[in-house]
C-alpha cells in the first residue's frame, strides 16, 4: 500500500476528503466474529483506514467512492494466522529424531541445536528462515522463544521486525535441571532478562518482548519470582509450558510436594495472568487447574501436532473453551514438524475427534470454522483487536487463490474455506498483510 | 526409458550383450525390505533390466559397465508408494461436509457424487483427475473403488491404465440398504459383475479388475455368495470394508445374529481371503476377528486419515502387524481428504501414537522406517513382487529432491527420509517410475 492523499469531488459535487493510506480490499470475505460461524461476503469490500479495518460492505459506501480498490475477484480474502507458540531456534529440527522418547530427544535434538543459536551468525541464517517460512505459510502474528542466548534473541527480534511480522519474542529464562551449556544461575538469569526487557521494550511497534520462564522443571522459584516481579515492573505479558507430559507433571510434583498442582507454581509466581499470559499444551490440567486458568483468563497455546507426535494424548480443547479459557493454535515447532497454522487447524479437529471417541458427546467435536476461530480471532486477541475483520481491527489478511482446489463441482465460499482448511497449502497464499502493510 | 540395445566391447575386449531396457539409476537408494529398518545407499546404482529390478550395487558391476545410467546425483531414490484403499468417484469431496456424522456425511455427499459418476462425461472428468494426482502424489500403485456403474468402472480402468498407474478396481455392488439410485437388484448385480470381469480380466498388463462388495450392510447375502463364486471362478482378488464404525458393527450384529462376528460374514462367502482379499479400516476387530484374518492373510488397508476424521478412532495396527496381518495404507478419498500416501504415512505414525497413549507401551509406535515399510513393500506385495528394490521385483520407483527440506546442518539419508515423510510434499518428487516405465 501506498501513502496516498484523496482530494476530489464525489458525486454530490462537494469536495470529499479521504485520509493516507485508506483502501479498499474486494473478494469474497470470511471470518470469524464469534466461535462457531463464518461470517461471509461475497464479492465484499474491506475498507482500511492506515493499519486498520473500517468496515466489510456489500458495495462501497458513498464517502469511499473514490478510494482505491485492490480487486482480488473471485479470490477469499480471510484473516492471517495466529502462532502462539513455537520454538523459533527449532526449525532445523522438524521432522527429525520424533520416534525417540520425550527426553532423549530432547537431549539428542532440541537442546544441541539451541546451544547452536548462541552463535549469531548461525542464528540469523535460522531465524531468517524462521520468518520467512511463517509469512509463506500464512502467520502474520506468532509468540516464539527464542533461546537463553540474550544477544541471540534480540537478533531474532530484529529479524522478525525486518519481514515485517507481529511478535511476541522471548529470551528463554532456565537456571536448572538443563544442560551446562544451556543454563545460567538464577543471578545472571535474572539480570540478562532485565536488560533483554529494557533493550526491547519500544525498539519496535509490532515486535515485543515477552517474559518466558522455559517451564517449572527448569527454572528455580528465585528466578521465577523474579520473572513474576519484572512481569509486573515492565508491564510484559508470559508464556510458558504447562501441563505438557506425565512425567513431566511427575517431576513437578514430587520436586514441589507443598504446591497444589503445578499451574499453581506460575500463579504464586505472578506468572499466571497477573499480565497477559499464554500456556502451551495443557493437555492434563486438573479440575482445579482449568478453574484457576479460566478465572485469571490465561491463554492457551493448543499444540495438536506436537502433541500427536510427543505423547498421541491431546487437550480436551473444546472443554477447556467451555470453561472460558481464551484458547489459540500453536504450531510447538519442532515437537510439531509444521510450521503452518492451517495444518494444525486441521489436526486440532482431527484430535478433537480423538477425544469425542472417547466421550461420545458431540460437543466435544471442534467444527471447522471453530478451528479457524482459533487460528484466528481466538490467538489473535492475545494481541488486541487482532484476528477479524470487526471496526477497528487491525488489517491482517491472507489472500486465498484456491483455483486448483475448486473444480468440476461448484462450491459455496463455507465450502472452499473448509477445503483449503483440509487440502490447501501455502502455495494458495498469493498475498499477505500485517498491520495494513503488504508483506 | 527407451528401447536400446547394446553390442558394446567391455573393459577385456570382450564382446558384451545387453538385453533391451537394461539401464541404471544413480543416486540414494533407500527403501524396507522388512519391517522396521531403511536398507540405505549412497550414491548407488539400481540396475533395471526391462521392467525388473536386477539389483542394488555401491558401483556397477563389471558387466553392466557399459548400460546407460540416469543420474540423480545427490537426490534420493525409493520406492513408488502404494494406496490399498481409496474411492476413484470421491475427488470432488475432498474436505467437505467432515463436520457431520458418519451417515449424514454419506447422504449429503458420498451417494450423490457417486450418482453423479454415472454420466460417463462427468465420470471422465474425474478419473482423469484422480490418477492425475495419484501420480502426482507418488502413487504408482492403486487399488480403487469406482461405483456401481459398470461402463463408468470400465472406464476408469482405462483411464488409469493410460496414465501408466497399476491398479485393481472394483466395480461397486450393493442390492440394499443403499439410496434405490446406487441399489441394483441381486440378479442384475451378479451379472453386470460377471460382464466386467469378462470385460476387463485380461484386458490390460497392469490394470486388473477386483470384486468389490460395498461392505456386508449393503449387499444381500445371496450377492455376497455368488461375488465369493465369481472370485474362484475367474481367480481374482476381493476389497471390502470391515469394523470401520461402532454404528456399522451394531447394524451387522442386528441383521445377522447368526454370525459369530462380521468378518466371519465375509467369510463364510468365500470372500476373506479365499482369494488375496484387502479389507479397509479393521478399527474394531475382535480377537477372533484378529485370528481369522491373520488365518486367511487378508490385508488390512489402514487408513489413519479417514478414521481421524470420520470417528476419532484407530486401528491398533501395530497389534495387527504383530499378529501376523499383512497391512499396507489407503488415502481412503474422501472421507480421508489427502490423496498423499506420504501424509498417510505421517498419520499412521500419528495414529500409533493415540494407541500408545492408551497403553503405555512403546511396542504399538509406529516408527517412521515402519510406516515407510507399510506405504510401500506392505501395501505393494499385494500386487506380487512390488514396493522394494530387491531382485526380481518390478521397478516402481521415486526420485525426491529434498533441496528445499535441507539446509544449514547437513543430515543423514535416513534422516532426509524422516524430513521427507514429516514436511515433504508432491513439490520434492521429480519423477516417478511404475514396472520399469518413467509415467
Ligand atoms: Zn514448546
Ligand atoms: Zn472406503
Amino acid at each position: 500500500m501506498e501513502a496516498k492523499s484523496y482530494i476530489l469531488i464525489n458525486g454530490d459535487g462537494n469536495l470529499a476528503y479521504y485520509s493516507y493510506y485508506t483502501k479498499a480490499y474486494k473478494g469474497h470475505i470470511a471470518y470469524t466474529p464469534e466461535l462457531g460461524k463464518y461470517s461471509i461476503l461475497e464479492n465484499g469490500y474491506i475498507v482500511v483506514e492506515g493499519t486498520k479495518v473500517k468496515g466489510v460492505y456489500k458495495s462501497l459506501p458513498k464517502e469511499y467512492e473514490y478510494i482505491e480498490v485492490e480487486n482480488y475477484g473471485n479470490r477469499l480474502i480471510i484473516p492471517g494466522f495466529i502462532d502462539l507458540h513455537l520454538h523459533g531456534s527449532q526449525l532445523a529440527n522438524r521432522g527429525l529424531g520424533l520416534d525417540l522418547e520425550l527426553m532423549k530427544w530432547l537431549n539428542a535434538h532440541t537442546f544441541k541445536e539451541e546451544a547452536r543459536i548462541k552463535d549469531l551468525r548461525y542464528a540469523e541464517t535460522i531465524y531468517n528462515e524462521t520468518a520467512k517460512l511463517l509469512l509463506k505459510n500464512g502467520t502474520t502474528r506468532a509468540v516464539i522463544y527464542g533461546t537463553l542466548h540474550r544477544e541471540s534473541t534480540e537478533l531474532l527480534m530484529n529479524i522478525v521486525n525486518k519481514y515485517g511480522l507481529g511478535a511476541y519474542v522471548g529470551k528463554v529464562s532456565q537456571d536448572k535441571n538443563s544442560p551446562d551449556y544451556l543454563t545460567e544461575n538464577a543471578v545472571d538469569a535474572i539480570k540478562e532478562e532485565e536488560v533483554f526487557l529494557r533493550d526491547t521494550i519500544n525498539r519496535y511497534k509490532l515486535v515485543k518482548p515477552i517474559i518466558t520462564p522455559r517451564f517449572v522443571p527448569a527454572c528455580s522459584l528465585e528466578l521465577l519470582k523474579a520473572l513474576g516481579i519484572m512481569a509486573q515492573k515492565y508491564k510484559v505479558p508470559v508464556q510458558s509450558h504447562l501441563d505438557e507430559d506425565l512425567s513431566e507433571i511427575d517431576f513437578v510434583k514430587e520436586e514441589y510436594p507443598q504446591f497444589k498442582n503445578y499451574a499453581s507454581i506460575y500463579d504464586y509466581d505472578g506468572l499466571l495472568g497477573q499480565k497477559p499470559t499464554i500456556m502451551a499444551h495443557c493437555v492434563y490440567l486438573s479440575d482445579d487447574e482449568i478453574r484457576l486458568l479460566a478465572k485469571n483468563k490465561v491463554y492457551v497455546a493448543h499444540c495438536p501436532t506436537s502433541n500427536f507426535n510427543l505423547s498421541g494424548s491431546t487437550a480436551p480443547i473444546k472443554k477447556l473453551i467451555g470453561k472460558g479459557i481464551p484458547v489459540g493454535l500453536g504450531t510447538d515447532i519442532a515437537a510439531g514438524h509444521n510450521i503452518s497454522i492451517l495444518k494444525v487447524m486441521l489436526q486440532a479437529i482431527q484430535a478433537s475427534k480423538v477425544v469425542y471417541s472417547r466421550t461420545h458427546d458431540e460437543k466435544d467435536k471442534l467444527t471447522s470454522p471453530e478451528a479457524f476461530y482459533l487460528a484466528t480471532k481466538g490467538g489473535g486477541s492475545f494481541f488486541g483487536k487482532v484476528g477479524s475483520f470487526e471496526e477497528g481491527y487491525d488489517f491482517d489478511a491472507l489472500v486465498i487463490d484456491d483455483s486448483n482446489l475448486v473444480y468440476v463441482k461448484p462450491l459455496s465460499i463455507e465450502e472452499r474455506i473448509d477445503r483449503f482448511i483440509y487440502i490447501g497449502d501455502d502455495r494458495n497464499i498469493i498475498k499477505r498483510f500485517v498491520a495494513g502493510r503488504a508483506v
